[in-house]
């Protein structure tokens, strides 16, 4: 069947999230690795309960208050001085390194952003990487008050972009994710980052791939496996009309 | 005003999950311990996503994957050897050594379990544990076909107990149960666990035990905060009427 539209989750998928392990480190110490991967796995766990308790509040106010957690949780105060910059790093996420020219190589395709990130964070992402241009829309949970998986959330894809469900190829590399746009309906290619490959490394970092390097046995397993963005040109042409 | 019901959270409030770490290390060694760790973690982040997916599949089936997960993700196949022994321990976990004391001292007030436990699992913990005849109701979300924190889970108990939602005092030690229920309406006594005191553990159990230790940023804190089911009786009593 034919593909006609993209859609890329932004955090973890176009974007590094792990790129705030250098500034938490530079303003936390040998605690920053910590850091980092509390405020990650509390700003995902947040999301889903808010979801969850139909308790919405923006990605912007979720991703502070999952950081302020993680810094409490190890005894340090949440401080304007430590928080402020550390949530700017969320508007200037560091791209993976072949987003902007995967994206190019799509240029046939209608190509969208849909992400639990707020307007105003989005807006700031795609700017800030140089690949707004290349999007035909930037579509935020926002306009749906609640977070992925909730099927509301892939609802605003179709009529934002004037496809069918069935149409769209939805690329996201966190398996919760994968799961809720498959259960959904979606075709869905899963990428696998930092996957299984590499040894248990110790530590929070090592912990927090454990958590999330393989498919989630949900029941909805993705439909394409890749290894990177830059393998979806030859997916999508691969299949074809 | 009146309270006329204490309505309590299972896993982890009357029932140490951590009690299947012994378990675990008798049958993967040094690996106990992070199995434990991921199993729960997973067994939580599964609830949250099927509900909020809206794809309900019951608590033994949800623990019965994430064990699953927990194995693979450290490379360990999931056999029924393996699994079979490690879920039945589910269905005879440690009671708190407080807690058959402490719902003994309850007995002027309707008590009851709300869980997300399945019935048949939820059965088979308060006969092993001696603590049925005691309930008045063990409340299954398997009613709802969702898990906690959605509201439609909390919604079971008024009816269930005959009587009204500002009557029900609702004990959990869990802080995503803690929001949940405060956010739908109950009063809320939150158990400190192993809290804030404790010096960070290094490994896997330090991790868990700093993504739960604290109270959860979600804007709906806990009306009370003690530290034992034993303190329950003292903090009815002195609510009066």
């Amino acid at each position: 069947m034919t593909v006609r539209a993209i859609v890329f989750d932004a955090y973890g998928t176009l974007y590094d999230v792990q790129s705030v392990r250098g500034l938490a480190a530079r303003l936390c110490g040998d605690k920053g690795e910590l850091i980092t991967q509390i405020w990650r796995l509390k700003q995902l766990e947040y999301t889903w309960l808010r979801g969850l308790m139909r308790s919405y509040e923006d990605f912007w106010s979720t991703t502070r208050a999952a950081l302020e957690f993680a810094l409490e949780s190890i005894g340090i105060a949440p401080t304007p001085a430590l928080c402020d910059p550390l949530m700017a790093k969320y508007l200037d996420l560091d791209p993976y390194p072949e987003a902007r020219e995967a994206l190019g190589a799509l240029s046939g395709y209608k190509l969208a952003i849909l992400s639990n990130g707020s307007p105003k964070m989005l807006d700031a992402l795609v700017h800030a990487s140089g690949i707004a241009g290349l999007l035909a829309d930037v579509i935020s949970v926002d306009r749906a008050k609640t977070y992925k998986p909730d099927p509301k959330c892939y609802e605003l894809v179709a009529p934002a972009l004037c496809v069918a469900n069935h149409e769209v190829l939805f690329v996201s590399s966190n398996g919760f994710d994968v799961a809720g746009a498959k259960c959904f309906g979606f075709r869905v290619a899963w990428i696998e980052r930092g996957g299984a490959a590499a040894a248990p490394e110790p530590g929070p970092a090592g912990f927090y791939r454990l958590l999330r390097a393989r498919a989630e046995r949900l029941g909805y397993p993705a439909d394409f496996r890749i290894a990177a963005l830059s393998d979806l040109a030859p997916l999508v042409a691969s299949l074809g009309d």
